[in-house]
């Protein structure tokens, strides 16, 4: 017996129902805002990722060599092959480009609860525009797409990386540093951080006063040197559009990094808190990655969501997405009656109705099991007294109420 | 610069429109049906398709190594992977179980028209039941969503392996001489099949019978000799469906043999005529894969649709695929009134609309050029003049005919 592989999932028809649900309320909340869907291969030359990641992510992704001994990899997110075939083919279109994507991606990752080596993301880039209104609309965008999937308590924290840069300069911390200390603020391990920062010979005070910026929520208290003044304002701005016109509850958080060296001004994450140690729903900010993959500069922006860790948020929460059913489940109680059964079929699903034919010409009983099973709203018998007064038996499978119709009415239903 | 992978396909918002529109009119029929969505992975272990097809398969896919060392390989079909889900984890649902799956496949073929190395195919099994109303169902299903995908001319052809295989039976073709039959009649190459026969020793009128049996198209005129008695009358009430209480229109035809060896009994093939040599739109039929794959013994049937050829074949007969448009491009003409502007558009996305605005604070020209571009239906134009009324400027972009409405008329748009 064979097994799908491991970190890989089959979706039974009942999953299928959930994750379609889940991906039209995506789709069509980008609508909403003005977005357009596009899609990518679902591999791309390895150097599309090792150009964006660096050659450290090839020990995390699935590459292989194609028969014509290209370099090959089955994509780990959606963000580099977007930009590819933006600067493929895309470029002359007028701005600001707003583009969506749901796709499959593959992490050879070891696999753990919520952790798939075939996952869904959903999300977007907006290329060609960086105002305040373009950034607070696409973080209002990642926010009501997870509230329109159905879940409740998400957080929303925005930071900055040209203010945290600043600060970096301000404290006179080389680059060498920098990159042992922005995993310690990406983790908010900040006693680890304030050791390393004491080794490094930061003074007490401005430790203090760095490690308190870091944990400020709000804003306006944010101490603005005239190197950040114009950044502070813009980021100002973004929390003035999603406060006061989006009406979003956001808080500043300064120690996001994202971990990403593509990443520049404003960073955000979203978070469900109900799902501990695995809480991140989304993240996303402004990013500079055109010109790399050999493209005319350009302001470009997006975020990315976990399609799979979004409905887990949103079930553990306990919302129920709403389950598959069938309209009419037909059962012809003699095989004489099958023909009819099939017209009758016909005439119900010509009206868009969604509709099921015993085909196994079994008994009635085994039958009504077999339509329990398959959640048919209602099931219409067919037998020979029926058929003499060209009716049907319309019976109601949460109530067991029956009826006789006359098949000339059936197109009226 | 980079490219996508050789004979791979970007699709930008334009062909997606198209892309989503098709695969829901799929989707749609498949659940009228009483069909239920399934997925499986992108890649299985390669064994799953080597099973089915034999190694020779290796050469037209993508396989390779995983980190661990497993053999696997990108899926070029889902009929193997469905019945290894089957097989694992669904053999106890009641039967019968109607899944369907619209999915991306792989092969390294050579790129050519219509023809790439990632592809979507739309297919479906029927697991438990072989009832002649029942492959009925599936044949007009298959028909049914090539027409609402909008296609207006497909032919249906229907075929019987038994049939055949008791026709060689009674000219004593050996199986090795089948072996090279068969390819001939798949590709009606009638002239050389003669030839063939010839050689191997039939008699002249026994091949002119065996080839006027293969051409016939209709079914009554078939001879039916004792041993093939039952199945021709399987066939003749598949056929007695179809036309009679489907209406559809198919034909006979006994040279259709699929090519593969787990076919048996009721073959079919829908084609487009409209695209020359590459008219097969879809193929299916009765299968025996179950058991090869360690499961309990079931009936089981399906079909696959190539979904890019489909839409090619739509479009080639002139089928005009809805274009996506966007309700509402709103334009605020000062940057003061971005935040009213934003207002606006919130009112109207709560609605449901779709909805964009400005965001790069250019020019009334520049702005209503670009609202053209993205195909906005309308334009909202806000002015300091507007907002003393507390109304906006409502322009169609077809007539360009302009109205003032008031803000709290929006509501009720």
């Amino acid at each position: 017996m064979f097994e799908a592989p491991r970190g890989t999932r089959d979706f039974p028809p009942w999953e299928m129902d959930k994750r379609r649900y889940v991906e039209d309320k995506i789709r069509n909340t980008f609508k909403i805002y003005g977005y357009r869907e596009i899609q990518t291969p679902t591999f791309e030359h390895l150097q599309v990722f090792t150009l964006k990641s660096g050659d450290a992510i090839i020990d995390e992704i699935y590459s292989f060599k194609d028969k014509g001994g290209r370099d090959l990899a089955l994509r780990p997110e959606l963000t580099a092959p977007v930009i590819r075939f933006y600067v493929e083919k895309l470029q002359m279109e007028p701005k600001p480009l707003k583009l969506f994507y749901i796709g499959n991606c593959f992490r050879y990752d070891r696999p753990q609860k919520g952790r798939y080596r075939e996952f869904t993301q959903a999300g977007c880039e907006l290329i060609g525009v960086d105002t305040p209104e373009a950034i607070a609309e696409l973080i209002a965008l990642a926010y009501n797409i997870l509230r329109n999937i159905g879940l409740k308590n998400v957080d929303l924290h925005i930071g900055d990386l040209t203010i945290l840069s600043t600060l970096f300069k301000k404290l006179g911390i080389s680059d060498e540093n920098k990159k042992e200390i922005i995993p310690l603020i990406d983790k908010e391990k900040f006693d680890e951080l304030y050791l390393f920062m004491q080794n490094i010979g930061v003074s007490k005070d401005e430790i203090e006063w760095f490690l308190d910026v870091l944990k400020m929520d709000d804003i306006s208290k944010l101490p603005v040197s005239d190197e950040i003044e114009e950044e502070v304002e813009r980021l100002k701005d973004v929390f003035g559009f999603l406060r006061d016109i989006y009406s979003i509850d956001c808080k500043m958080k300064l120690s996001i990094v994202r971990g990403l060296d593509y990443y520049k001004d404003i960073v955000f994450e979203i978070e469900a808190p109900i799902l501990g140690a695995e809480k991140q729903l989304c993240g996303g900010g402004i990013y500079e990655l055109i010109p790399l993959f050999g493209g005319r500069e350009a302001p470009s922006a997006g975020f990315a969501i976990g399609f799979d860790r979004a409905i887990l948020a949103a079930e553990t929460e306990g919302y129920r997405f709403p389950i598959s059913t069938i309209d009419y489940y037909i059962i012809p109680l003699s095989t004489s009656l099958i023909s009819k059964s099939i017209e009758i079929a016909q005439i119900l699903r010509n009206k868009g109705l969604l509709v099921d034919v015993d085909l196994m010409r079994r008994g009635i009983g085994k039958a009504l099991k077999y339509a329990g099973s398959i959640n048919a709203k209602q099931t219409i018998l067919l037998g020979p007294d029926e058929l003499d007064k060209n009716a049907v038996t319309i019976r109601d499978m949460v109530t067991g109420e029956q009826k006789l119709v006359l098949i000339e009415e059936l197109k009226n239903l």
